[in-house]
């Protein structure tokens, strides 16, 4: 590497990483930029690896937006299985070990990107690291656990957990013919993110599927045989598997640095500003791996997903490109489907509400996605939360047919601009038989919200 | 009729009038409401016609969302077949003709709401009057034409006009198995609604579906035999026709109204206030026959959809009913489909920011529906207008594979809420590989059109 130039080094080569990196090098062609990723790709979308598992998407490669070569083509070093060990903040440099060769060397740095990601959490699970258990968190785990699925046909799966990852799998390993059986300690599915009354429309959704649902149910240890997984123990019953997947959440990975100094936030997160620099002069930080301010709470929260990852890296290379723009904060907006029921969320949960000492009213209202009478029109139900007094939306939920599920857009738009339900049950919204109702739901919850704010 | 309660007269009997008269009954159950219809029917969706033509709803009933012997068991008098002929503002009466004992009566009315719709227009074409010529307006339109399908199985229509009516004919004739030709005055289909370069995408997807195009075309006249339609005479050509469809527009039915002296503005539609109260005491006005304010310029405009129309009914019967509800006014939202191809549009297009004296820039990207990788990714295209200076969003237009249309929700309440194209590209949307690319496509065009404002 030469040394006259100045030097970006990135640490982590997925979306956060090499957003920051591209933006840089767009506005700073000076920049020497070396980014190390410990894995062997770059910038893929985790998000897709449940359809790739399922084959909706044939190849690995698909989910690929750009490999090594194509940012060395671009003018950016892009080291894959090359791990950084250690950051010497003082020294301005960081420690790399080369997983090929197994060999450390360290490389000076003048502005470092932190853009380490998030990790599966494995709980302490007897068992867990048997074969045949798996978590998602890198594009290697999905390709594991379809080359399992292909090699080993499994044909009972256990699912640990019902979030987004578990829900996902659920479609995916139904769609390759396994018998799936999903196990949540909370009394519904996705009950971290939804409220109960909106999370109770999904664990129907699950269980019309044909998937066993085991909720209120705790993991005692994983069942073995000759070392591989035989089933799945829970507090009440042991439920037989030849697979199982594990998504009980993920946590941001900061051991690195948390060990040089840099700050955390109480959700496990790096604190930066919302220009994305951490409290140590030349250090950014962007992606699952930092904490972000929730917009209407303005507390820090920390929300993994793949828009503010590559919402934070770009804001964060345009900035140490020079530029100035300004992270306006999160709304936790997320949409996921599960066969051909979709469901979304954004802004403040009841929970949430609740925790922010916000008082709300609530509207949830059943409709259809396309007019009645028109062919594929399909139930669906919206919930809004307003807030008492100024009638100010808070958050929404979706549960319902396709075409559902993106009107949490509107909502998002809504929550972000501070329209009450009130403005948002009069606003000038589109309307055709096969798009909505004439008054579409978001507009029929906005008013039932509105009426006891 | 009693005299002794208090009288609310309806003229007109679709969404706004009924509507106006639901809300009324609601809030006033002392009111005796009568509402008067010329035609057989009322509160019906005409926005359905074009599927009812192509079968895809089997029965006109479907189409109705109230009978008259629906509103009589809710305590409104409904009754159709009867024409009020004229208003007497000072002897707060009505004359209205029973079309069906053809006799005319005179009714007394303390409130009256005028929610008298709009009437196609029908151009000064020699042989418009013709069998076989039809325009598009009441429910009896959408049943004459398809039972004149049924009946004659006619093979060459000539769809005279390309906007939304003409648009979505086209689509129902073809899937009636009809050759269709359509002709249009501008040099693209719709362009009275979108800007050049967005219609320009649907005059193409108008010929990819084997429609053939006349554009820059005037129609001379209709050409008959034996007192029937045989063709099209435009101005370059004669088009073989069995079937000719007028879709050249609507214009408010306000002749009675104006009659009476209610003022009308330059749109041609009643002026009412943001409660729908005109300028003669106890006479209010709703529907497609007022115009209503644009939230962007300020000016009156005469918008026909079904959403005003039942916005601008509700707001009017929450009003006379004792409430205070405030109509915000207009951004011109509407959406279409043809066949699989979305359009849709929201707030300013070029012209009427130009119009209006706005200096705005203009942001167009193509994008896919869905995450690229993700089967039934589709291509969509997103147009917005920013305001120059302020960045502020003045409007945006949507051209795209099944999921793009309702998009112009999001555009439509960042709109309304006044926020930047810079603020809605960092906005918090929702991301999936089933429902968009990690940066939706309205937040792509955001940043194009912020990085010219």
């Amino acid at each position: 590497m030469s040394t006259a130039a100045e030097r970006l080094v990135v640490i982590g080569g997925d979306a956060a990483g090499m957003s920051a990196a591209s933006q840089a090098h767009r506005l700073r062609p000076d920049l020497e930029i070396v980014a190390f990723e410990r894995n062997p790709h770059t910038s893929y979308s985790a998000c897709g690896m449940p359809y790739y598992i399922d084959v909706l998407i044939a190849e690995a490669d698909d989910l690929i937006a750009r490999s090594p070569a194509e940012f060395e083509r671009r003018g950016i070093q892009a080291r894959v299985l090359h791990e950084v060990e250690s950051i010497n903040t003082a020294g301005r440099s960081v420690t790399v070990r080369d997983l090929v060769a197994d060999r450390v060397t360290t490389v000076a740095f003048d502005q470092l990107v932190i853009a380490t990601g998030a990790v599966a959490a494995r709980p302490p699970i007897p068992g867990i690291d048997a074969d045949g258990v798996y978590t998602l968190g890198i594009l290697q785990d999905g390709i594991r656990i379809r080359e399992a699925v292909d090699r080993d046909h499994p044909t009972r799966a256990v699912i640990i957990g019902g979030g987004y990852i578990g829900v996902e799998m659920a479609e995916a390993l139904v769609g390759r013919g396994i018998t799936v059986t999903m196990v949540d300690r909370a009394p519904e599915v996705m009950l971290s993110t939804l409220d109960p009354d909106v999370a109770a429309l999904v664990s129907q959704a699950v269980r019309d599927a044909g998937i066993t649902l085991h909720l209120d149910e705790r993991i005692e240890e994983i069942a073995l045989r000759d070392g591989r997984v035989a089933g799945v123990q829970t507090s009440s019953t042991l439920l037989p598997a030849d697979l199982v997947i594990v998504g009980t959440g993920i946590r941001p990975n900061t051991r690195i640095a948390a060990e040089a100094g840099i700050e955390l936030g109480n959700s496990g997160g790096i604190i930066v500003d919302d220009r994305m620099h951490t409290g140590t002069e030349g250090i950014w930080a962007a992606g699952d791996c930092v904490e972000t301010m929730h917009m209407l709470t303005q507390r820090p929260v920390h929300i993994a997903l793949g828009t503010v990852a590559n919402k934070t890296g770009r804001v964060c290379g345009i900035n140490l490109g020079g530029g100035d723009v300004r992270f306006p904060g999160v709304l936790g907006t997320a949409i996921t489907k599960f066969f051909d029921t979709e469901i979304a969320r954004t802004g403040l949960s009841e929970r949430e509400a609740h925790d922010a000492g916000i008082d709300y009213s609530a509207g949830m209202v059943q409709s259809t996605t396309r007019a009645g009478y028109y062919p594929g029109a399909r139930e669906m139900w919206v919930k809004l939360l307003a807030e008492r007094g100024s009638g100010r939306l808070l958050g929404g939920q979706i549960v319902g047919g396709p075409g559902a599920g993106k009107r949490i857009d509107t909502i998002a738009t809504a929550v972000a601009a501070g329209i009450t339900a009130a403005e948002l049950e009069y606003l000038d919204l589109s309307y055709a038989p096969p798009f909505s109702p004439v008054w579409d739901p978001v507009q029929i919850a906005a008013r039932k919200a509105a009426a006891s704010t």
